[in-house]
């Protein structure tokens, strides 16, 4: 999926930044440039980008993987038995040895806030420059092929149909991971039948009551819904590794007037945010776009975090629809636009959508109803 | 659970190393050291344990999470809007804040295969020594307490039972996501149940077909299964934090000749290292004890990965049961026994079971049966 022309697009910023490679370990960007995802990184993967020639170092274990999903040029394997084929067993060895091919002082791009130190001090100790291309390479991914959205656009369907079955199979009585559980149900059908040879990624938490919506990230627990609780109920869905998100704040029976006044401040600021953000404007306005219904409001001080994020192969990526954050929105962005209100002994409220920035403007793709009187279930 | 006990074992450490502080990132350590468990790091979150405190840099939105799950002497909370309480907005300039405190030329000990790089160059920048601690870390999580192996038990029944729910709705036309799925159902409704105010954890691969079981490590797909398929199903289920691992090789229909010769090496293998594993031997010997059978019946080049791996709030941790590792096995490690065999055009072949060493030798807590007449389904 457009792999060499993004590998083209790396080797532009190197030259730009007279860089005679890139290391590449942050495995959200392997996944982008390479193709290989690996379900764990127990064993180290390291992608090496040079201007002619890229390369893998692997375990043994994931070779056959790597030589169906990349086109890598080469492929440095490492073993975890002795003496088969010859080989290196020690990781650190082979990315020491693709190192001596490079000249003291050469200038070598890295993910700063991802290449442990120990690869870092290899490098130095080599007299090689890290130069910290990370922004660069999340700038890239913020704006997404045609490809990548259409798969983003397959996982807003799929989240948004989850959400409906966990929340239409809420009840006092049942737990967290219980109501989690009606909405995976769906994704394993629906993905079984619809998409031949496909993955399915899937994150899912329901903090339920007064305490526990007050957390915006807290793992689902055993607590069993109760007459009167408010719950966000938080999804995400990658299909192919390509994500999107939908959450909602419903109730088991009636909200309180306090949770409800809430709840209406909540959906106004998430509605204005929505209907703000496209092309041309910038992330802090969008971020500000919900704020200024909050703090009109008078709940400024519960806010505690941003109002949205990017998403794609990243749970959060670049940009973040954050205060600070001046970036102007363009078409291929992919965002959740999430703003949220935290008020102890009321509750926690938040709701999220995906949207894709197009030239036009912006499509909302998740899609389940916002309103309150649609998110209140039997009790 | 007992965390008090490990942040003055981590000081005894610190003293023997002569450091005045530790900065733990990696965020199973952190979940060891603290009991904070984020949903993501994208976020970042850092520990550092001084002498005489312990303290944490965390975004707004875990505060109160943090404030309830651990014992932090100081919370240090960065914020993603402007303005609130006056706090930072930078968790760099609140982690160079901490480093302040600490005299140039203070020796502090870091996990060089976690720490990213740009946060070792603040520390550098600072004068600061960094001493490796990674393995130190390791090797106190490597032997757990009782409250640990207790949940790591539980997680060894649950895994059991899902497993035996997968492999039981196998038949042909199903999907491996739809057989996944099986096992899925069992753990929700299960853990629903049990286990009160606890959270799950699970991961599950079934590859299937012969290309597939030849990548031990892949994600389960919509590939149907077809009459004469091999699978490998492989699950991890955590109870609150705690991992158990079993995996099952199985066929729908009767296996070839070629995979029936295969499937009982490896059988054979599995029952030898399981037989031999035990306080007083060395990681190195039991991995041999799998590998002898293998070798002696010519499938040694077969082999891609090591015997097994240790298993706890890591999906795999140290110890590691690999060739080059001489260290003696202790009471309270507890291993994934796992040797496998690869072989193109046959297929994978591949058993785990979890054990927990113990005073009087060692205990499987995974249990199906690993014969191939209880593993052949239904086509």
């Amino acid at each position: 999926m457009d792999r060499a022309k993004r590998i083209e697009h790396l080797r532009a910023i190197m030259q730009e930044k007279q860089l005679d490679a890139a290391i590449i370990f942050n495995f959200e960007n392997q996944f982008y440039f390479s193709g290989l995802r690996a379900i764990t990184y127990s064993r180290p993967i390291i992608m090496v980008v040079e201007t002619d020639q890229h390369s893998l170092i692997i375990p043994k274990l994931e070779e056959k993987h790597a030589r169906e999903k990349t086109d890598a040029d080469h492929i440095h394997v490492y073993h975890e038995v002795a003496g088969n084929d010859g080989g290196s067993t020690d990781y650190h060895e082979l990315f020491d040895e693709v190192l001596s091919g490079f000249e003291t002082g050469s200038r070598v791009g890295v993910e700063s806030g991802s290449l442990p130190l120990d690869f870092g001090r290899s490098m130095e100790k080599r007299g090689l420059e890290c130069v910290d291309i990370q922004k660069d390479v999340a700038r890239m991914r913020a704006i997404k092929s045609d490809a990548e959205i259409e798969l983003i656009r397959k996982s807003g369907e799929l989240v948004s149909g989850a959400l409906k079955h966990t929340i239409e199979n809420s009840s006092a009585g049942k737990s967290e991971l219980e109501i989690d559980y009606h909405g995976n149900q769906y994704l394993f059908d629906m993905v079984s039948e619809r998409y031949s040879d496909s993955t399915l990624d899937f994150f899912v938490m329901s903090p339920s009551g007064v305490e526990r919506t007050n957390m915006p990230h807290i793992f689902s627990n055993t607590r069993k819904l109760e007459k009167g609780d408010v719950i966000i109920h938080s999804r995400q869905v990658g299909l192919n590794g390509y994500r999107a998100e939908c959450e909602r704040t419903y109730f088991v029976g009636q909200p309180t007037e306090a949770q409800e006044k809430a709840f209406k401040v909540m959906l106004e600021a998430h509605l204005a945010a929505l209907d703000f953000i496209k092309p041309g404007v910038t992330a802090q306005e969008v971020n500000e776009a919900a704020l200024a219904v909050i703090r009109s409001e008078g709940y400024e001080s519960s806010v505690s975090h941003r109002t949205g994020h990017g998403i794609g192969i990243g749970q959060h990526e670049e940009p973040s629809l954050r205060f600070d954050n001046d970036l102007v929105l363009e078409p291929g962005m992919v965002f959740c636009v999430e703003p949220g209100i935290y008020i102890p002994d009321i509750g926690g409220f938040r709701h999220s959508d995906t949207v894709v920035l197009t030239e036009d403007g912006a499509d909302i793709i998740t899609d389940y109803p916002r309103d309150l009187e649609s998110l209140i279930v039997g009790e």
